[in-house]
C-alpha cells in the first residue's frame, strides 16, 4: 500500500467536501450542500465524453481497459530498492570474480527481477558484449515506452475532462438560455450547467494529474534501477573488479542512501 | 473493422445526446432539446471557417482531400502483427543460412509488406550493409514523415475548431448587443452564439483529438515494426545466427507478446 | 499561383460574410450587418498594436517590410519539383561517370537551381569532399534559419493579434462602465468593445496561422530536395553506381511521385 | 540570507496590501479591507486541494515533507564560488604538478566541497581516467535529477493552485446560484467564491513561480561549477600545464568575474 | 540608435490613446479618456507585484538592476557586421599564411573585437587545435548562456504581467461585490478592477515580449558571428587556403550580403 498517494487522495476529497458543508454565518457545517454538486446527467456527459473519447483513441478495449485498470499502481509501493538492487549485483560480480561468469547461472534462479535475470543469462550463454547492451537496452527502451503509453492514457484523460466540462456547462448554457420564462430557475439551471465543469476539473486535478506525476516518478526510478543492472552486468562482464563497480554504483545513490549503504556494508564486511 | 473507435465515437454522441434530453424534473428524456444545437449560420461559421483554413494551409486540393480522407485510417485496425512480422524475418534467416543470402529472392516473392521485400531485394542484389541501412533508414522517415502530415492535419483542426467557434461566438454576441431592443430575444440570441463554441469544442475534442491520438499509436507501432524489419535484415545480412537474432528480435515484444511467441514456436518445433 | 491557399483565404472570409448576415427568422441575408463588425478605433488598436509591437521586435524597417511582403509566398506554388532534381541529378551522375568530374563545369551552365549549381561547381574544383559537406551544410542551415525567422514573423503576429484584440476590449469596456449614464447604449458599447478581440482573432486564425504552418511546409519540401542534392552530389563525387545513387535517393521519394518517376525512367530508357 | 529573494517575497505582499487598502476618493488607507480577503472555507479548499494533490504524487510522506522543505533554500544564498573553485583547482594542479598527485590526497583533506573531494581521490587511487569522467558525470547527473525533482515539486504546485482555486470558485457560484432567495447576499458571496481563485493565484505567482525559478537558478549555477570542477580534475591528472587549465577553466567565468580573477591572481603571483 | 524599435514602441502607444480617445459619435478625438486608464492602486498591484516577484527570483539586487537595465540594449543596434567581420578574418589568412601565425600578433592589437583577439592570441601562443576550439566554444556557450539568462528575465516579466493584472481585478472585484449598496458605483468600480488586467497585458504584450524576441535575434545573430569567426580561426591556425576560407565562411551570408561582399571584394581585389 501506497500510504501517501492513498493519505492524499482520500483527504483531497475529505477537506473539499468540509470547504463546501462549512457556513460562514453559523460557523458550522450543512453537509446537504454536497447535493448541490450531484447531478445525473453532468455526470453523463462530463465521464461518458471524457471515458468514450479514451475508447475512441485505444487500439482496442483490452488495451483500454488494461489502461484503466492501472490506476492501482498509484496505490501499491513499487517494488524498487536500488540499495538491495546494488548489493545483489556487487555479490553477483563477487561471485563472477571467484568462481567464474558460469557460476552465475546458478545464483540467476534464485532472483525474482526478471530483466536482472535475462541479463545474468545471456552473460553466462557466452553473449558477445555488445548485443547483450544492446538486447538489454531495446528492452529497456521497450518497458519505458509501454510505461509512457500508460502515462499518456492518464494525462489525455486530464486534458479531456475540463474540455468536456466546458461542453457540458455549454450544453446546459444554451438549454437555458433558450428557456428563460420563469426568472426564478436561471440560478439553479446556471448552478447545473458550472456542475460539469466542475467534475471535469476535480477529474483532471483530483486524479489524473496526480496519477500522471506519480506514474512518472515510478517510471523513473524504475528505470533508473534498470540502468544500474544494465551498467552493473556489463560490468561484470568485462571483468571489473568488484570494488570498481561498487564505486560506479554508488554514484546513482543519493546522499541518504550511500550513507545507508555504506553502514550496512561495513557491518557485511564485519560479519 | 477497428470495434473500439467505432464504439468511442458513437457512444460519446449517444451519451451527449442522452445528458442534452435528460428532464431532472420529471425524470424522463426531452428529444427536442436537440433541436436548441442546431442552427445552420453557425455551421457555417466554425465548420466554414475550420476547414476553410486548412485549405489555405495544403499545397494544393488534392492533398487536401486525402488528409482529410484519412479519417477512415481511425476507423480499420492496421495490420500490423509484430509476431508475425517477427517469426517471418527468423524464417527467411533459417533460409539466409542454409541456403544462402541468394535463395531469399524466392521467398521474397511470397512477402506482402513492401517494406520488407524491397529491404529483402536490395540484400539479394549484394548491396553494401551501410547502403541498405541507409536506404531503409531514409525510407523510414520519409513514412513516418509523411504520417505526421497527415497527424498535423488534425492537430491544426482541433486548434481551428475551437478558435473559429469562438469568432462565431463573438460575432453572435456583437450582432445581438447591437440590437437590444426586444429583451425576451437576449436569451435565445446569447444561445445561438454559445452553439458555435459548442461546435468547435465538439469537432476538437470529439473527433480531432482522438484522430490525432490513434494515428499517433498507429504510426508508432508501424515504425516500431518497420525498424525490427531494419535490424532483422541486416542482422540476416551479416550472417547471424538465427538463434541471436531471434534474442534481439523478441525484446522488441511486450510480456504477453513474448509468452505468446514463446508458446507458439515452442509447438512449431515440436511440430 | 497556389489556387488551393487563394480558395482557402478567399472561401473562408465570404463563408463568415454568409453566416453574419444569415438571419435565421426570415431565412434570408441581411449583408448590412457587416456594419456591426466596422469600427475605426477597433481597427486602430488592434492592427495598430500588433503590427507596431512586430516593428519593435525587428533590426530595422528593411527587414520588418520584408517579412510582411513574405504573405506573397503564401499565393505562389514554389517551384520544388522532386521528379526533376532527383532525374537532373542522375543525369549527372552519368556525365561525370563517362566523361568524368570537370564535365560536369559545362552541364552546370544549364542549371537555375543556384544551390544545385553551387554544389556542382566545388566538386569540379575538386574540393575536398568534407568541405563540400560543410559548406553545403552551412547553407542549407543558412537557408533555413532565414525561413524560420520570416515563419516565426508571422507566428508572432498571431500571438500579438487576439492579444491586443483583448487589450481593446479592455479600453472599450472600461470606457463603458465609467460611464453607465445611458442604459441604452450598453449594449452597442459592449459590441464595439468585443469587436477588438474579433479583429484579432480573425487576423490570427484567417491570416496569420495559415501563413505559418504553409511556409512550414513549403520550407520543409525545400529543405529536403537540397538534401537529397547534397546526398547525390556527394555520391556523385565518391564516384558512385548511378545506379545506387538513384536507388538512394528515390527513397526520399512518396509512393505516388516513386511510381511516376520509374515510369518516366522506364519510357526514358526504353526511348 | 539571500537578501534579494526575501527583499522580492516581502515587499511583494506589503505592496499589494497597500493597493488593497488604498481608497482612492479619499486618498487614505483602509486596511480593514484586507479582511475581505480572508475566508476559512476557500482557505480548506485551495490551500487543502492543493497541498493533498501534491502529497499523492509522492512516493512517502517524508520525500513530501523534505520538497516542502525545500523553500528554505531560497532564502538561502547557495555557497557558489566561481572564483575560489577555480582558483583552488589550480593550486591543486600546481601541487600535482610539483610533487605527483598522490601529494593530492593531503590537500584533499582540507576541502569542504565534497564532490571535489571525491574526485580527488578517485584520482589519487589512480583510477582510469574514463572511469573518473563517468564516476563524476553520474553523480552530476543524480545531483541534477534530485534538483528537477525538487523544482518539479513547486511547479506542479504552481499549476495546482490555479486549478484548486478556479474548483473553489465553481464551490461558491453553484452554491450561491442554488439559492439566490436573498438578492442583497449576491454580491458578497461572489466575493467569497472569487476568493479561491486570488488564493490560488498568489500560491502561483507570488510562491511557487519565484521559487521554481530561483531553484533553476541555483541549480544551473551549482551544476556549472561542478562541472568545471570535473574538467579541472581530468586536466590535472592528465597532466596538463596549469597555465592551459587556468586559460580553460577561466572560459567559464562572466567578463566581471575574470577581470576580479585576474585581479587578484595578479596580486597572487607578486605575493 | 535602432529606429525600428523606437519607432515600433512609440508608435504602439500613440496609435492606442488615439484608439482610446477616438469617439465615434462626434468623430473627434477626447483624450481626457485617457485618465480612466490611471489608477494609483492599480499601478502598485500589477508593476509592484510583477517587479517584486522578480527580485525574488534573482540571487541579488545587483543581478536585478543589471537585468532590468538591459532594456537600453533593445534601443541599440548591436555592433554586428558580417562582412567586416569575414573580410577582416580572410585578412588574417592572408597574413598567415605570408607571415606565419606569429605575425598576427601585431594585427590582433588593432583588432577591436575581444573575442576574435582571444582566439588570435591563442593561436599565436601556439595552443593546441583542439583547445583552442574547447575553449573557444565554452566561452560562446558562457556568453549565450548569460543572454538567455537576460532574455528569461524578460520572458518571466511578460508572464508576470498578466498573472499580477488578473490578481488586482480579483482584488477589485472582490472588494466592489463585497459592498454593493450604490449600484451607481458598480461600473466605475468594476473599470477600476479592469484596469489592472490592462496593465498587465501592456507590460506583457507592449514592451516585455518585443524585448525578449529582440535580444533573441541580437542573440542569434552575435552567437553566428562568433561561430563564423571560431570556423575562420580554426581554419587559420590549420594553414587552409584563404580561398577556402572565404568559401567557407561565405556560406553564412545570405544572399544579399554575399553579393554585396563579392562585389566589396572585387573592388579590393582590383585595387
Amino acid at each position: 500500500m501506497n500510504i501517501a498517494s492513498i493519505i492524499g487522495l482520500i483527504s483531497g476529497i475529505i477537506i473539499m467536501i468540509f470547504g463546501i458543508a462549512f457556513q460562514q454565518d453559523s460557523m458550522s457545517f450543512d453537509f446537504t450542500m454536497v447535493m448541490n454538486f450531484i447531478d445525473i446527467p453532468s455526470v453523463l456527459i462530463t465521464f461518458g465524453g471524457s471515458f468514450t473519447t479514451l475508447i475512441t483513441m485505444e487500439p482496442n478495449m483490452k488495451s483500454y481497459l488494461g489502461k484503466l485498470a492501472s490506476f492501482r499502481l498509484v496505490l501499491h509501493t513499487p517494488a524498487v530498492n536500488e540499495i538491495e538492487t546494488i548489493r545483489s549485483i556487487i555479490g553477483l560480480s563477487n561471485v563472477a570474480r571467484k568462481e567464474g561468469l558460469l557460476a552465475l547461472e546458478e545464483t540467476a534462479n534464485g532472483i525474482e527481477d526478471e530483466f536482472l535475470k535475462k541479463g545474468i543469462l545471456l552473460i553466462v550463454d557466452g553473449t558477445d558484449p555488445e548485443l547483450v547492451r544492446s538486447i538489454m537496452e531495446t528492452e529497456l527502451n521497450c518497458i519505458e515506452g509501454r510505461h509512457k503509453e500508460v502515462i499518456g492514457f492518464w494525462d489525455k484523460l486530464s486534458a479531456m475532462g475540463p474540455a468536456w466540462g466546458m461542453i457540458g456547462t455549454l450544453i446546459g448554457l444554451i438549454n437555458m438560455l433558450k428557456d428563460l420564462n420563469d426568472p426564478s430557475t436561471i440560478g439553479p439551471n446556471m448552478a447545473v450547467a458550472l456542475v460539469t465543469t466542475f467534475y471535469g476539473s476535480l477529474l483532471a486535478n483530483w486524479v489524473c494529474i496526480p496519477v500522471v506525476n506519480k506514474l512518472k516518478i515510478n517510471n523513473s526510478s524504475e528505470i533508473q534501477m534498470k540502468e544500474v543492472i544494465v551498467e552493473g552486468l556489463l560490468s561484470i562482464q568485462a571483468g571489473e573488479n568488484p570494488r570498481v563497480i561498487e564505486e560506479k554504483l554508488k554514484s546513482f545513490l543519493n546522499p541518504a542512501n550511500r550513507i545507508e549503504f555504506d553502514a550496512a556494508e561495513g557491518g557485511e564486511v564485519d560479519g
